[in-house]
């Protein structure tokens, strides 16, 4: 139904785009994705047992990290880094010198489009990360930049400029990324509806992010996609991209950068067991109820012109105001800053603590 | 693609619903609705030269009111329904005694989906309308409500019984809803994508809300259904259902309520002549940048807890703030006022001035 033709070739950004995968196993997975990604570079981190030899399929250029890697580089600051839970991956984003990032779960494989045809994700990805996104006031007919597809009637001209999007979030076919009581009490539902659409969430709207199939403007946000402390020695679990979401998206709101939800699926394979998730996810479930509240209430104040800036002052609002809620919180917030202190120095050459006001730096 | 199966029949609500159509000539265009429109009441609002005869089809229960009728109704309140231009249409909604409202232009068509099935549109606004929405957050697989779908992860549990849906915004194919400008620079722009989803537009958010295509809850929101003052001896034509969308929105998002927008789809068969368009719009597209600031800053006090009150709250406010853009604004505001007074004259046995923290009345 969709207008697929393409009125110019989408850009590959083959060396300005970074593949991060999170993963304990073998990485067959990428034999499906070859046509589409042989062409970049892969980020890899290996997570739970350092001593075990993961095999990438022949042909990918890749880099790998395992827990003594991560340690060695980041000396104390590796603290920061979970263990044991796929949060790990937010190594990845520090550690890589592009500008952009996609990053996907290793139980993703290329889903098909109604018309029976494989779904290059990252190309879908790209398309989205290079236009503009629309934060400001709600366009009926979804993306406006997209071909065949314009503003509506009433939309003010003043906004069709958009703003920098700097994140594009993917959905999934067949297993949906469901909780664990939703996971229990419909373990069959698939998803099986394909959407023909990217919109942009609005601003001053929170949306629950999944980072199974995610990419995002690294120069733009990197340093608030911080996954938190989940996994081994945490009480909390399966909450590593949503808490990156929160932060992310009020951090955007505030320096006035889009976010996209939406194409491209990929196909989801695997449901995790609902019990093990359930123990993982239980505490966040209802903390939640205090999360939301807090990150629809969090402002940021002029002063904070950096991604850095407004993801610190988000880590003080976090101890002022959950450290009540549970302890875990305090531990959160002196991790959030460890995560910054980290990252600048992986990337202390590159200008990313740019004022935000001086446009992103290259 | 989408799992099509009804688990349980759509309800009819033919008692319960009027579709409202504003026209100027013959409405040849109902044979194409009669499978989906005959079994329902219609007010049909005659715009323009009331000597003339409108015909319609035979086997439609209908009302007709044309300008005599309105202004022998309402008397010198009469001033606030406008004159040649299609916004006299929300005479229908005031003098309407049912629940829910339906309204579609008659340039507007079944439409069909990728199967090739015609669109029974009005079952889906019905469907729409009945289920609720989520404007506090945002739902990554769009309607969790609609079967195959639900709350992914992440979605607090808190907020899974989501608001009362006053609004049903649908959509159009064929001709899409552009601005005179648009229209210009795009005139062979034909809209061909099918999205397959009904979403919730999120609190705080503002859209352009087209009149073409439109159902809502009456006694949820009825009196702020206003279509303004356009057209004969206006300054300006065009927007009548985007400052209702505007108004609209501002209080639903007061009073809890929701509005979706997406599916269904009606085919657009005109495209309307985009000089005449020009030359009705050209003052709303700049005005529409004072506009637009103005409705995402208004504030409603705890003590607006009627549509009415909130409605009439926000014609001072319009007064107050537009007034000096424009002196259009003192008169519409006025007309608002009027509005609310003659809706409430019309509607006085019904009840539908209760308190909204009463529930609503029926």
């Amino acid at each position: 139904m969709a207008a697929g033709s393409k009125v110019s070739p989408t850009p590959l950004l083959k060396d300005e785009l970074d593949i991060v995968i999170p993963t304990i196993r073998n990485l067959d997975f990428l034999e499906m994705w070859r046509p589409f990604f042989e062409q970049y570079h892969l980020i890899i981190v290996q997570d739970g047992d350092p001593s075990k030899t993961i095999k990438v399929p022949e042909g990918f250029d890749y880099e790998l990290y395992n827990r003594n890697d991560i340690n060695k580089i980041l000396g104390p600051k590796a603290s920061c880094i979970s263990f044991k839970d796929s949060a790990c991956r937010c190594f990845g984003y520090m550690v890589s010198k592009k500008k952009y990032i996609y990053t996907i779960d290793d139980d993703c494989f290329v889903a098909k489009n109604p018309s029976g045809k494989d779904i290059n994700a990252l190309e879908q990805h790209i398309k989205n990360l290079l236009t503009p996104s629309t934060p400001f006031f709600f366009n009926t007919l979804y993306d406006p930049y997209r071909e065949g597809a314009d503003f509506v009637r009433g939309y003010p001209f003043s906004l069709r400029e958009g703003a920098p999007t700097a994140v594009s979030h993917g959905l999934w076919l067949n297993i949906p990324d469901y909780d664990a009581p939703t996971q229990l009490v419909k373990p069959l539902e698939r998803n099986t509806r394909y959407v023909d659409a990217v919109m942009t969430i609005p601003k001053g709207t929170l949306f629950p992010m999944c980072g199974m199939n995610l990419a995002f403007n690294r120069e733009l946000i990197g340093p608030a996609m911080y996954f938190g402390l989940m996994g081994d020695g945490q009480p909390i679990g399966r909450y590593d991209d949503m808490w990156a979401g929160w932060c992310m998206k009020v951090i955007c709101d505030h320096l006035g950068y889009g976010v996209k939800t939406g194409l491209p699926y990929i196909w989801h394979s695997k449901a995790s067991n609902p019990f093990v998730n359930l123990k993982k996810e239980y505490k966040g479930i209802y903390w939640q109820e205090e999360l939301i509240p807090f990150f629809q209430s969090v402002t940021l104040s002029k002063d904070c012109t950096t991604v850095q800036k407004c993801y610190i002052e988000i880590s003080k609002q976090v101890k002022a105001k959950l450290g009540k809620v549970d302890e875990y919180f305090n531990k959160l917030a002196d991790a959030m800053v460890t995560w910054i202190e980290a990252w600048d120095e992986q990337n202390s050459s590159g200008g990313l603590s740019a004022d935000a006001t001086n446009g992103p730096a290259k």
